[in-house]
């Protein structure tokens, strides 16, 4: 099987290295060169330009967000490239909308689509240890499956629309900023009368709620130290604002997403919008008039 | 060392009966007499009432609500049988109001008082793995860790005002409550999409949010089980009151315990207020036209 | 017709007056002894306590919350010195609990009880010119209309349990803090983008929203001019509290009023309680980094 | 002067009519024929299409949303037909996103601009008794100063960027549904005590917020009368989106406006989107589980 690869970024990159270690073929394009020459000294091949995929079987990508997914795979002509029956196995997370357009577009043009976004940060990545969040048609998954077992530790299927994967993927952002949000509130509760914010979440994070995401965003809010992000607050009110999008698409309210967006404009407009976005937190503690 | 124990419902009885198995000697007293007799099967002593405790060095108290311990410690006459020097160990969940005044009247009493409420459920308490969560002074805390080591698996310290221990305990329960509510909106936000609710909650209660508190009320939501009730949706319903109220006491805005009592009362006023209080759930479902 | 009034403050004494003016024999109380003298050079006569109303068959009171009610009107003997077929004529805003309990104990006493809580501020009262929102049995309201008719320029009628005329005046102060609210948000979002929330809040209240509650706090806001205070921010959020837990009782979700709630708690933790409540536009507009 | 006009729906035709009455020379294009023979029968001029203003100096459009606006004016080639020096009036209710665009591509073809939503409904319009809300160049709005005077009773200045006309729109629109849902949580707050929601109403909306917002929309909800709709409840969701994208874009958190997408969502979700915008207040009373 030949295998493209689109978007060497801090997940693209390591992402695509599994691959060449698990045996693929790789032909890769990023719109800089830096990381395209790291995997053609693993063994890649690179592309003349992101519509230079002719001959892949499946073309994965891992762009930032739907300008980057829209300039570089349609307008930039990667999608446009591919041979009838090849697969785009889109890895970004994305847009309802934009993934439900891309659903329909790839259909049109008689090729795969399938949607695959990620659980996990940059470490996570290089281990190989993503937990990875997949839909498309039975066939279509079936083709992917050995790239995303190389890529993760395990895909989670959700349903044969593309854009389902997607909408779990916001699901899941949605429920860690509403884990951060949770944690701000609680801390600023327990500081306000007095007691250690930091002692809270470490009883917290050591029993009802040890798990991943409560430690990690838990431990950062405890020592208030938000920078250098892992994943900036601006990045983060762009994922609700996509949840919320999905919500109203599918006529659901979210009063807890609509909270948080207000929270980040906050702390956006407070200007900490480059700081990690467990910096959520800081908006609970600043408005109770602590810190 | 002689210990008093009041209130023997669900979760007192079996932590005095720790109590009893780790070799102290136990007057009880309970307003219903079956779990009394119970206990002085295991060889504990009856009081003849809630003023009978003038000889214990310590005095437990696990008892519903406000009311409750208003009408049985302050009405009925359980601190005012201390004797000087002695210790009430106070283990309820209960209003920072009233942690309070309970505070200040003991130490006007020359007697000294500790605010110990738990975290788990029944079986946790028959374990004697609850996690104990602890304020007072160094001195009375001291005095009570030997029972608290029998009823717990952990003692978690949070200061030495005892109102201080309620205010976690009151966050802790905001943070359940809390859990609840993202995934009820989450699942909702799935579901419109054609997705599965429970496939979603079982790869997030297996990733990122694989903690006990994810993973018992998740486990319920995807079932839509929500009977019997482990704690009842209208108890809950008190508990996020009584955040709020310690919120505002410390001038500590809490949007997201704000947006759940709404939707408490929404659950109530549709009938709801029996069920678990993971039901909270079907507030989303229901506001987004599902089920 | 004899008559007693009690609580002869900013809002009280000018209504007494004006029963006095409008040819009623009249006989005031009033902690602090200022007042009670102007009234008696007026022509009334000073009560030797809060209990001392035994021969009139209406008593007014005019107090400022519930605790105040509680300690003059319950603790302090004013209902209890009542004779029998004697009516009190409460005119506070205060909560529904203590509207049920008071209307209860009236009635128990065998002695009418009629709320009437008032629209309007000081230079209303005085103009004489007050709404007034009143609720009881029929014979009661009959008895009382013609204070009622010297105080206020009209009465609405709400319902035959005493009670329901506080929900209402508790709704209405609700909508005025949510029209305040609504012009901060509106206001922010103007300026955010370089307009200005003078110029929006002037047309505004000079078209669809041409009324004096938008227009009052309308000109509060477009000037910041928050001092002196009509009505303090502290006060309003007691009031939004006593909202929220009429509501609570009633299982009606009122979202506005929690979001007030909490922007309420923002405005006093940043130290601006003792400011006029229109001040809750502030919290808007820092919130937006605006100012 | 030659004057265009695009978009002869309920609120256009009206408009373009007291032009005419006015005495300006009027050329008009609509989708749909019928209403453009009544304007020809008036004295109009038909165009061949949207793109048959070259000779116009001035070209008004009144056009449904942002679809249309951009299928019209952009795509179906009525801004590029306009001359140099011409000025195009776009009078309907857009994007803030859309009204930049706009500004920034008429000033590079060199012609002007001016943003003039109005405020007022159909008989509003036909009376010629509009609020305009004006923002653009100041030699741009003198010059279309008579025509604005033809249709409304007052222009309102906000600012020399068009779009700031767009965002005091978007702000009225705000108001107007804020009140919708202040009265309705009002409203349901007494009826669950028992009260008459609409006597409430008539109180509120003859003293304190005696204004044609209150007025209007209080009347449909006392009477529970959402049909025909005056504005249907899509669309009251729509606008109260593009408030929040305003607000993200300036961000601006606006808590109020959060709550009531999601309320609108509620409502959209129970299939009551072709209701009048004031059946909002529907979801408040069944979250109350009234009616």
């Amino acid at each position: 099987m030949k295998v493209g690869f689109i978007g060497l970024g801090t997940m693209g990159k390591p992402m695509a290295a599994n691959l060449i270690k698990a045996g693929f073929s790789l032909k890769v394009w990023n719109r800089s060169q830096a990381p395209v020459q790291d995997l053609v000294a693993l063994g890649a091949e690179a592309a003349k330009g992101p519509g230079d995929f002719a001959e892949v079987d499946v073309l994965a990508s891992m762009l930032s967000d739907d300008a980057t997914v829209q300039s570089v795979v349609v307008d930039g002509g990667a999608q446009a490239s591919l041979k009838a029956g090849a697969i785009h196995l889109n890895m970004a997370t994305i847009s309802l909308a934009l993934a439900q357009s891309l659903a329909a577009s790839h259909q049109q043009q008689g090729i795969g689509y399938v949607a695959a976004p990620v659980l996990g940060r940059v470490n996570v990545a290089e281990a190989g240890m993503l937990n990875i969040l997949a839909a498309g048609q039975g066939e279509h998954l079936a083709k992917v499956a050995p790239l995303l077992d190389a890529m993760g530790q395990k895909t989670w299927h959700f349903g044969d629309q593309p854009a389902q994967a997607n909408v779990v993927k916001l699901a899941a952002n949605f429920c860690l900023a509403s884990a951060i949000e949770t944690m701000g509130e609680a801390s600023a509760l327990v500081q306000a009368h007095g007691g250690s914010g930091s002692g809270f979440i470490q009883m917290l994070t050591s029993t009802l709620f040890a798990a991943p995401a409560y430690q990690n965003y838990g431990a950062m809010i405890a020592e208030q130290r938000y920078q250098p992000a892992g994943f900036k607050l601006s990045l983060g009110l762009k994922d609700v604002r996509l949840a919320l999008e999905a919500g109203e698409a599918g006529q659901v309210p979210m009063p807890f997403a609509s909270t948080m967006k207000d929270n980040f404009l906050d702390a956006m407009a407070q200007g900490d919008g480059d700081l990690d976005w467990a910096a959520l937190a800081k908006v609970a503690a600043r408005r109770a008039g602590l810190g």
